[in-house]
């Protein structure tokens, strides 16, 4: 089984890995980092790439997509041979998963059209332009469209998955291996939980980030 | 501030993403991925490699330092110059850091010795004799070490640190900015919540592979 996790310049790099830590573990399955280019792909922080070690073309046909988000996202929503390679790798995969923007990828692929989905808080709006009924949950699946929420939600996507490919023991013993046993310090991780100032500094910083093409 | 993040070999990749999310976004935070050589290092699944970006003489004092675990960390306990470098850079660190066996690394170097520490659940006795005093908590805080438990955990120790660094509206930022607010399909994430003979599952092949020297 073939696992192929999408890299574009500027993903974020724990959409990418929630999920690669859990599925790589599924018995059998062949994980590749694909890319337009191989080669090292910089994540939206700045400091750290990935090797990409397959392009679009070589990636044909993966049993399981994951397109992980970021804000390098923007950028690729408007790369038509990106876009076509989604749909086209859709057509057989087996699982069409993202995580956080990802899920503005798939919509804007036209993957989503009329499907529920999630994305990243702040971008649910968004992705209700592209098609999608956005729903605020951590995991949605429709189909075999599984979409996660905001950057942590990979690893909960990706479990949810793992029950699906394997069984639910065996997700249960990726979960005790990676012991993920989640304990936040604090109770911050969705704008109906975070102190509702906090939730609008942020809202504002993502209108400006907007509105100057950032 | 410069936050370090050390690669090797077999490294577990969301031991080091975990923190590098969080991390990362401190005001000022420079985060630099180093290893014995520049380039390529290869995760211990083998199907991705992190860049490093800066080899072990170029990185002399990191504010905050980050070790990670996975299967790979058993080759580095008897390396000598790494474990020289843990040394060294300990001397002038705030915060020295581990999550998953990372903290047996911190243990090897001597960093650990009659300190609360934590690691990976199976690694808990191995920590012991290495001198710490493990506990089964999911991030202690001893003096400036930091550590955290198996692999996942090092989103909750670097939440907390993010914490003591700024404060918590900044860590409660990111972790609305990482959307992180868990919801774990199953509840096996530890062995105290997972199913018994899952968790005696896992303990044997642990041994096996230690007795077969894997």
């Amino acid at each position: 089984m073939q696992i192929g996790i999408l890299l574009f310049e500027g993903f974020t790099a724990l959409d990418a890995i929630g999920p690669y830590q859990i599925l790589s573990s599924v018995p059998g399955a062949e994980t590749v980092f694909v890319a337009e280019e191989t080669g090292p792909v910089l994540d939206h922080v700045g400091a750290l790439s990935f090797l990409a070690t397959a392009t679009l073309t070589e990636v044909t046909a993966p049993d399981v997509l994951v397109v992980p988000g970021g804000p390098g996202q923007s950028a690729q929503m408007t790369n038509g041979p990106l876009l076509d390679w989604l749909r086209a790798v859709d057509v057989t995969s087996t699982w069409t998963t993202s995580v956080c923007t990802g899920s503005l990828l798939l919509a804007a692929a036209g993957l989503l059209d009329g499907r529920r989905a999630t994305s990243h808080w702040l971008a649910l709006d968004a992705l209700r332009e592209y098609g999608a009924e956005p729903t605020g949950e951590r995991v949605v699946i429709d189909g075999k469209y599984v979409t996660g929420a905001g950057v942590s939600a990979g690893i909960d996507m990706a479990l949810t998955l793992a029950g699906s490919l394997v069984d639910d023991r065996f997700a249960q013993f990726v979960q005790l291996g990676t012991e993920y046993d989640p304990q936040p310090p604090y109770d911050a991780g969705s704008p109906e939980k975070a102190p509702a100032d906090l939730v609008e500094e942020m809202r504002a910083a993502a209108r400006f980030t907007a509105a100057s093409g950032g």
